[in-house]
This record gives C-alpha cells, structure tokens and sequence, in this order.
C-alpha cells in the first residue's frame, strides 16, 4: 500500500495536465469523485458564466440575442465539439435535446431511409435507452430487433457483424465505449463491415464524447449521438449532440417535425418542409441555457488537447487496474485488461459493492454502482489525481474488509 | 397623448403590482420590453441562483444530487406549475423536453389511444409546430388532419367544433391563446364538446401559462402541453410541460420510450416497461440546469397571485388598444376588442411594421412581428409598466408617420 501511496503521488508530480485539477469547483468533503463520466464536475469559471450570461445576454439584449448569435448556437456549439472531440468536420453536428431523444430521431430516419429492410441490430449489453428506443423504432416500422451478442468485458466483436449484419439490415447501433465494461469498440472496423452490407452504422457517443479520440469522419460513420454531462461537464440533463454524416442529411427525414427544424423557421408556412443541412434535426426552441456549462470544459479540453487526455486516462485507469489486483483481490475485473480496449472507466465486481454505496457516498467516496453487482470508477481525466483514485479503492477496500 | 401620459402614470402609481417591476434584471437601453411573451425577463435572483446552484449543489454535492432530489424535480416542479398557473392537482404534470416533443409524445399517445379513429382535428391558424406535428403524427397513424377554419381574430368557434368533431376524430389540438391575435379560447365549453364525441381534447397553453387562469382540472381537460420560455420565464429554450389527467395516465404510451420512462430506471432490463404515473412521460436525463429560473418567476407569481396578474393584464392590454385607437389609427386591431377574449399580448397589423422592426429594436423598443404585417405587443404584467406600453406605441407611431 505504501508502494502505491508513493507510485501515485510520483504519478501525480509526474502529470502534465496536473494543474488542470484547480479548474474545477472544490468540491469540499469529497475525498474522490470516481463519477466523471456519470456526471462530470464543474468547471469554475461556469459559476461566473451562468451568472454573466442572465445578467448582460438574456437580461439585456432579451429576445435580440435569438437574432443575434442563439439561433446559430446548436451548430456552432456542434462544430465546436465536432472538432475537439470527435474528429468531425463543420456543418455535421447539432446539440438539441437529450440523448435519448435524439437517438429516436436519428435512428427513425435511418431505418425510414432503409425501408426496404427488416431488422434493426443492436447488442443486448447496450444502455437501456438505446435499446428501448431501437425496440419501440423497430416495432414502429415494422422491422424485428436483431439482438448481437457480446462479451459482457469485451463488447461486440466483428465477428458478430460478420455473422448477424447483412441484406436484412437497416441500421446497427453500437457504443463506442460499453457503460458498463468500458470496453472499446472497434469503430474502424465495424463502421466499415455494417457499409458493406448496405446498412447505416450509428454509434452512441456517451462514454467517449470528451475521453479518447473518435475520428467520425476518418471512418466514414454515418450517424452518432451522444452525451454532453459526463466527460463535457455540461451539467445535469445538458443537452445532446447528433452527427449525421453530410451526405446522408438530406435524405434523412427524422419524426418530430417542429419549427426549428423547417426550411424557413418564421414564415409560419402550412406545410412542413425540411431545412437543408443539420437544422432539419432540430424540433423545438433550442436549449441555450443548458448549452453554456460545457464551453467551460470544451476550453480546457482545447488547452489539454485531446490526445493528452487519453495519455491520462490510459495511465489512470491502468493505474486502478494495479491498484485494484493489489488490493481487492477478491473482487473481479469487470473491465478489458488491455488499455488499448478500456475506455474511461474501470468497473469491479463483488456481491458485497451494492449494499456499501451509501456508507461510502456518505464518506465523501463516489464511484457509481452497475446492477448486478459492478462498482464503476469513471476516471475524468482534468479532474481526477491518482492520488484520489487511490483513495477510492482504499475505501473500497476498508468497506469490504472491515 | 399628454392624456395618455397623465393617464399612464395615474394606472402605474395605482398598480398594486407595482413593486414587481424592481425585481427584474434591469435591462440598460431598452425602453420598453414587449416581447415577455417570447422571452420572459430573468428575476434578479436568477443571476445568483444559477451560480449558487453550480458552487453548492452540482459542484458539491455531485452525482449525490441525483438521489437527493434531481430526480423528483421534474414532477415537483411540474405540480407548482400545474397549482399556481394551470388549475391542476398534483401528479398531473410534468417538465421535460421541449414544447415541440411533448407535444409530439402526448399527440402519438393519444392518437394511438384512438386508434380506431381516422382524424386529428387543428386550426388553420395554430402556431406552425402545433400544425406540422399534427400532421406528422396523423400520417404516421394512417390518420388524416381535419382543419378547423378559424377567425383571424376569434379564434375557432364552438360551433366550428359541433360541426367537424364527431365519431371520426381521435385528438383535437388548439390552443388556448392564439399565438398571433391573442383570443383566448372557450376551454371548457370546446373540450365539453370534443369529449361528448369521444375524441380527446389537447390544449396548447405556451400563450396562457402564467398570464391567465387556466383551469385544466375544473374543465375536464385530457391534455395539455406549454412553454416556460414565455410568461414564466424559464430562460432560452427552457423545458416545457405536459398535463395528462389522471385517468388517462396509465392508458397512454408514448412513443420515446427511454430509460427515464422505464418503470424501474436503474433495473436495466432487457425490454421497456413504462412506469406508472407521470415518469412514463419522460424519456431522456431531466434538464436540471434549465428548470432553475422560472423557480424565481413562480415564487413571483405565488406573491402577486393569478387574479392579480390576470387584472393586471386586461388592464395593460385595455390601455394599449386604446391608445393604439388613438395613436395608431391606420393600424388594424387584430386582437380581439373585448378584453375578456384577449390573453396577454395585443397585435396591430399594418403593413410598413415588418421593415420597421430592426430600428425599434436598436433603439430599444422591442415588440415582435409576425407574418405578414403584425406588430406584437407581450405584456407580461409583474414586468411592464403602462408608461412602458405607451413609450412602446409613442415610438411606432413616431417609425410610422416619420
């Protein structure tokens, strides 16, 4: 244990994005915060922002400012993250909505847009909204749910693409990064098998948005949604993004046809008509309040750039790994042992973890719990020392032994 | 108008609303606000609410704040809603999404609760998501849209009602209070007669939420969906609301179905059942940033009292048209004349309003304009004085006649 208390605290002096920690509101009597990619921290100048923002923008400016910089928030907000984080040219992104929402949408459209098709695939490992929505998408367009399996530490391999994905399928949709394993998916190669079957790939974006490099376009993906609250840190309930690759978008018709997503959003016409481009995704008037927290974390992102960020988390997250084979033997690794295949996070699994998660929240240790019995450490690479990683499976440990 | 001065200060001095108008940001350069019905003015307390919510509760308490009251905070803020504005009891209503998607869940739901049906009946004069949505969710059920014809003016008549709902009609949508010329609709007498015909009655209440009595629960109403963005100010693009009466609650589905819809949120199970009550009408993560503001607002509108604001606003909306009459007499009135038809704005239609709407706002006059010639004046009532209004008509009868 000393040998890990100094290994950390080596790590930590080592770290070049060390400072990045006294970006973030202190968070007084939390020992260590492992829920980044549940919920990621607060950036401190977002406290100032939010103020700033009702004061001299929505307090002053009042309904000018939709003319004069709101209305084109989605989309450049989009752009922003598009190009920090997902390797995305401009005019492919949107932030609207929440996740879930605009999964229904985009995964409607494909499977309108492959309607000669009869199966939607997804795996059964995936996050539940993911495949409720592909449930209830698939039962709408009269289509079946073609169930991949997958490695419960692994994920779904291209094997099963092989196997499962072919003439019959409309779209398939996948995470890049399981929310349980945090296992990484083979985007490249998946993306490039669902192609050659004629289907549309959507990707899921949620655990990687803002951890590890996505590269949308360099593996010609066509749709993905995801999460700005986990490791963006737009705060609770932020809003989504979608991509959707430019040569599909104006083929794509998604359901829920409002305002903000017609050819011209003020003539009040009878009939709806599309706008051109990433605007036909959007429906109502566009959250701009719920986008402003995340610019504070796009900035930081900027400074750090991407790449040392996943240096970090790689590091961090192995780091957890020999602290948790040391010191928690009794529990099993619920994650790929490789880094090359583990994203931000690294779950453990022992019966014991579900009944100790209020003791240990209580004490100031937060890591996120995983039915059936996975406690899920999320890593947020800016705000997390190893130091304080350590200090949580430390605690774990002293709750599991006694 | 030396008339109109006097007799918009004597009406200030006797407000007993009055000392509301000091708690808004104050807004340097605008000389009169007549847009609260767009976007309502943030409450000065917003400005530190906002930050204070960041620092103490987000930034501190972190992902704790799920289970320690976010998750509630959907449907405890949708039953003040629904107790000091909508004439509601509890358990009836909820805040999420956008206007746009609710409306979107509610119509499908409803349409799929009547699927026997082939119609879904609106106004020609509804705003254009109202009509596009319909649209959409008619086509997607194999339903088709019955237009009701409305007066410019008054709105849709009962007996525009008696005569095309009936045995074919599964949904009828309109809206309280028109977007355009202000006429409020006769809820109880309208929704009576659609329920008679066995088709259910949805009300699009953006223009009425907070300004004027709305009485769901007295008149029998099925559904309903509004905006916070507006009279309760909410901030930009803040999330909207749905009312389901109890009765229907448990025989209505909507169609995204996400986890947060899910009977058990946190069970993960392999297929969607949707819960019980109100949570069945969510879908994705709770927008929690973007439910703080209109709390200020609320608590403004618990202190003044509906009856209060509503008196207010006849009030406000009597003393524009008149001087309208007398300022603006080569304007047309398109809001109705009897105040006891008119919600919270007032619109005059003249045809040079459109190209002179950029120099009112840069000198800080600021109505709205809606296609094709109407200039729109929103009076929130706890935020505009009468002088206000008047400078607003003084300064378009100085753009009109030069």
């Amino acid at each position: 244990m000393t040998d890990l208390r100094a290994r950390a605290a080596q790590l930590d002096a080592a770290d070049p994005l060390r400072g990045f920690i006294d970006r973030f509101v202190p968070a007084p009597g939390v020992r260590a915060y492992l829920d980044g990619n549940s919920l990621g921290r607060p950036v401190r100048t977002t406290v100032g922002r939010l103020g700033d923002f009702v004061r001299d923008d929505w307090g002053t400016r009042l309904i000018r400012s939709w003319d004069e910089g709101w209305m084109d928030r989605p989309f450049e907000l989009g752009d922003r993250i598009a190009a920090l984080t997902l390797g995305a040219a401009p005019g492919q992104t949107v932030v609207a909505d929440s996740t879930t929402v605009l999964l229904y949408k985009l995964l409607h459209a494909a499977a309108g847009a492959r309607a000669d098709r009869s199966e939607i695939a997804i795996d059964v490992t995936n996050f539940p909204t993911d495949r409720f929505i592909a449930q209830a998408v698939a039962e709408r367009h009269g289509m079946t749910v073609r169930w991949l399996e997958a490695d419960p530490i692994a994920g779904v391999g291209v094997n099963e693409i092989e196997e499962k994905v072919g003439a019959q399928t409309a779209v398939v949709v996948l995470s890049q990064v399981d929310y349980r394993s945090g296992a990484v998916a083979e985007v490249g190669a998946i993306t490039a098998r669902v192609k050659a079957a004629g289907a549309l790939m959507l990707w899921d974006l949620c655990h990687s948005a803002g951890v590890l490099p996505v590269d949308l376009d360099r593996h010609g993906v066509d749709l993905a949604v995801g999460c700005t609250y986990k490791y963006l840190n737009g705060g609770p309930g932020s809003p989504a993004f979608a991509y959707v690759a430019t040569r599909h978008q104006d083929a794509l018709r998604q359901p829920i046809e409002g305002w903000m997503g017609a050819g011209d959003v003020f003539a009040m016409a009878r009939d709806y008509t599309p706008a051109t481009g990433m605007r036909r995704f959007l429906s109502g008037t566009p959250p701009v309040l719920g986008m402003l927290a995340m610019e504070d974390m796009l900035d930081l992102i900027e400074e750090a750039g991407l790449e040392a960020i996943r240096t970090k988390s790689v590091a961090l997250t192995s780091f957890v790994v020999a602290a948790a084979d040391e010191l928690l033997p009794e529990a099993r690794l619920l994650s790929p042992r490789d880094a090359a295949h583990r994203g931000g996070h690294v779950t453990l699994g022992h019966p014991a973890f579900e009944g100790m998660l209020p003791a240990l929240w209580g004490d100031g240790v937060i890591p996120d719990f995983r039915y059936p019995d996975g406690i899920r450490l999320g890593l947020s690479p800016l705000s997390t020392t190893y130091a304080e990683a350590l200090e949580g499976v430390l605690a774990i440990r002293a709750a599991l032994v006694g």
